[in-house]
């Protein structure tokens, strides 16, 4: 056994109670009652990243919550690795329906129960008692490493941008290794090597100046939800392909190697479509279940309304509804051009005697999608690979991760997501869990992954490749 | 002069001051706490019919406020009169908006300000008094006359369906005068002929079982809004003519009469559409303003809602949204039948994945309309002639009365508006008020009017005719 591995299996029961202590704190950014609870886990973090023999660690407040920093860059010539992971954690709403108290953690047939475990306060520690392992064993790193833990990450971390921005020089790297993520499906080694991006805008319609009595104005007055009702309806076909003009321009199909991928993922959509009792007919025409979900964009709208909202009946044309819109995007896709084709359907498909306004929401965000030559990629599938015996399962996420596209944009650098949770973990709702044992695995696949960094070419992970398979 | 006259010009300042105290008792029936109020009322109306000479007069109490009855039946063989009107009001928000207090009635300009002063309480004692002159000059009346002076039009009048099956013997009757309804536009003497009905229904549309995250489920979640809106869009044509078919079965196309009566009608478009700041292109092609407004079925959709509903955007795919629609209809077109065709139409058109479900409201209305050869109709045109040198504009209601159809399927009775309210006195507003002009001329009007019933043959009455011009 390598002497990492040793000294990581005869620590593990002290990480597990190190854990336990940090998973005690209620550092739930949501809510400003507990400001200092997030401030005493970033003391916490910085603590512990401290004691392992990290250098300049330090808390830099921003607007909200505070980031921790740190380092150790005495590896020159090596690739720089920025990790990256938040402390904050979800409330805890229902409370009642917790078995033990969140932040009480408890361990119950090999997992630890508490908020926060899986998301991320485990895998974040993971990360630096993994750096600490090296530092313990060897007295040095096999790469330059940089820390960056943020504590806004469940609130969507309004603070990253100005951050990045402002600390773009000192967090200078060549790879982002993100330990927030999760494997999935459960129980299967997996790795993430795209997410979809993010359009949102509003509109309002407006009729009449006011509301107005249907009996004396009906027949003259234009309706409102009418109106809004005729141009929602017309953004996607029933079947729900979006008919907006050039949406789909420059979105690529799926390679046979791609689609491939996606079909080696366990799934059964029988399975999901009960699950979410849903009833067959809807969805893109030519595309599986999970390419739907992962490769291939969408428009919802995510609120409407307008008009009388009471019990009954109120005999009144509404002069005024408002719907809010969401997309979420694919590489090829730009948020705000999506934005402005959609403003455009809206414009044109608005009937006559009403006033249409669209207002796009800041915040749009890129689809991500990693090199898939991208060398990190390759080392964290051959680290999975031995760690489980079998090759992980490329995989996808439907949802947006804005920090990666910050990360590209502020310091050039693809994230790779080395994610040890697992996504039936329950994190975001009661009886949050950690498996213990994809603890361990961590810790030893963070510590196998930075060694194989070691003399890596950095050029190799800069700027997009390829985006077909791994 | 004649001696009718001569009394009632003699006692107008009496009249005057009896409305005055009558308007002082706050007599809401939307708010229970008013409910004494509302039974002062009923009790003030009794006195007073009681003080003119009816007979019988009685409160019948209901589920919720009293009905006032009263007669008069010592003309046997002349036709009978059934007088129907309200003695509650509107209630009084905003009241910072009023004045002088809604419930201190004041003379100003000639004209009475207070709530309840025009709907329904002046024109209602202006019948009680024009009878009261005939008792008091004549000692007799020319024809049977019957009251029926309920405390719940203005909540609806749920009881009125219950007491006119119970009472229907008792309130046999030839004809009922409505003392209720108002004359428009404002300033001319106009005889409304007609009202459109009501029918209402609810539809919900649900996807998955739950709202579901846009990423996660984004190209697999049906969205409930979009389909409710592909639902609702498909109602109608851009310029409004409704696409339910079978919508328009059984309707007339007005005739070159009717269209001719409504052109009579001097009314600006341009400035209706400047007032209410509506833009050009909407309305069902091939009809005017008021044709639209008069004599032509609406469908509105008056409230639809859901996803999210608070601030910015939330990614969710909603699983059910909600929408209200009401009809407005014509001659032709029962409620019931009308409801199930949008019902049909609803499921028709729609999409696959999601479940709809509409419901139809109770308490739809068929339109009225009175034959236009009644002769009380051809009596009241005459009376109006001669208090006002002109002829009444023979003008609709887009709106829906509830009560005329009940009258007409309890009593086999048709409903005659004999109204000296005018559409502009602010009724359901602050600062209602009552033109004084209007009070005797209504009193000069009901007196008359009753005096020219004398001898007319009841059969003539009785059976909807014709339809067209009066």
């Amino acid at each position: 056994m390598n002497p990492l591995k040793q000294y990581l299996k005869a620590n593990i029961d002290l990480i597990t109670t190190r854990l336990v202590e940090f998973a005690s704190i209620p550092s739930i950014s949501a809510e400003r009652a507990y400001a200092p609870a997030v401030r005493q886990a970033a003391e916490w973090v910085a603590a512990r990243m401290q004691a392992v023999g990290l250098r300049n660690v330090r808390i830099v407040d921003t607007a909200r919550h505070p980031v921790v920093l740190g380092d150790w860059l005495d590896a020159p010539g090596q690739p720089t690795v920025l990790i990256y992971g938040h402390y904050d954690v979800q409330v805890v709403d229902p409370l009642g329906s917790w078995q033990t108290p969140p932040f009480e953690p408890q361990v119950r047939n090999g997992r630890l129960y508490g908020r926060g475990v899986s998301d991320d306060k485990g895998p974040l520690l993971t990360a630096i008692e993994a750096v600490g392992s090296h530092l313990a064993v060897n007295g040095r790193l096999p790469v330059q490493v940089k820390f960056m833990l943020e504590g806004e990450e469940e609130i969507g971390s309004p603070s990253m941008e100005d951050f990045l921005r402002s600390h773009a020089i000192d967090l200078a790297c060549d790879v982002v290794l993100s330990t927030d993520g999760a494997m999935w499906p459960p129980g299967r080694p997996s790795l993430s090597v795209a997410s979809r991006g993010m359009a949102s805008l509003e509109v309002v319609v407006q009729g009449a100046c006011k509301d107005l009595h249907s009996g004396r104005h009906g027949g003259t007055a234009p309706n409102a939800l009418i109106a809004l009702a005729q141009v929602l309806g017309s953004l996607r076909t029933p079947e729900g392909r979006i008919t907006v003009e050039g949406f789909y321009d420059g979105v690529a199909e799926p390679t046979e190697c791609e689609r491939a991928e996606i079909a080696a993922v366990p799934y059964s959509e029988a399975d999901y479509c009960a699950e979410m009792q849903l009833k067959p007919g809807f969805g893109e025409p030519g595309y599986s279940l999970l390419e739907r979900q992962w490769v291939r964009p969408t428009l919802d709208v995510v609120g409407m309304g307008g008009g009388y909202q009471g019990e009954g009946i109120k005999t009144v044309i509404p002069a005024s509804a408002w719907a809010k819109i969401s997309c979420r995007l694919v590489s090829g896709q730009d948020p705000h051009d999506i934005c402005e084709k959609i403003t455009r359907h809206l414009h044109a498909h608005c009937p006559p005697g009403v006033h249409l306004e669209a207002s796009i929401k800041e915040g749009g965000v890129p689809a991500y999608r990693i090199a898939s030559d991208h060398p990190g990629l390759k080392i964290a599938a051959a680290v999975l690979q031995d760690l489980y015996g079998e090759a992980p399962l490329v995989v996808r996420i439907g949802a947006t991760l804005p920090v990666t596209d910050a990360f590209r944009r502020h310091l050039q650098a693809d994230t790779l997501f080395f994610a040890f949770a697992s996504a039936d973990e329950d994190y975001h709702a009661p009886n949050e869990f950690f498996r213990l044992q994809r603890l361990e695995d961590g810790l030893l696949g963070w510590a196998e992954f930075l060694g194989r960094m070691e003399n890596m070419d950095p050029a190799l992970m800069k700027g997009i490749k390829s985006h077909d398979c791994i």
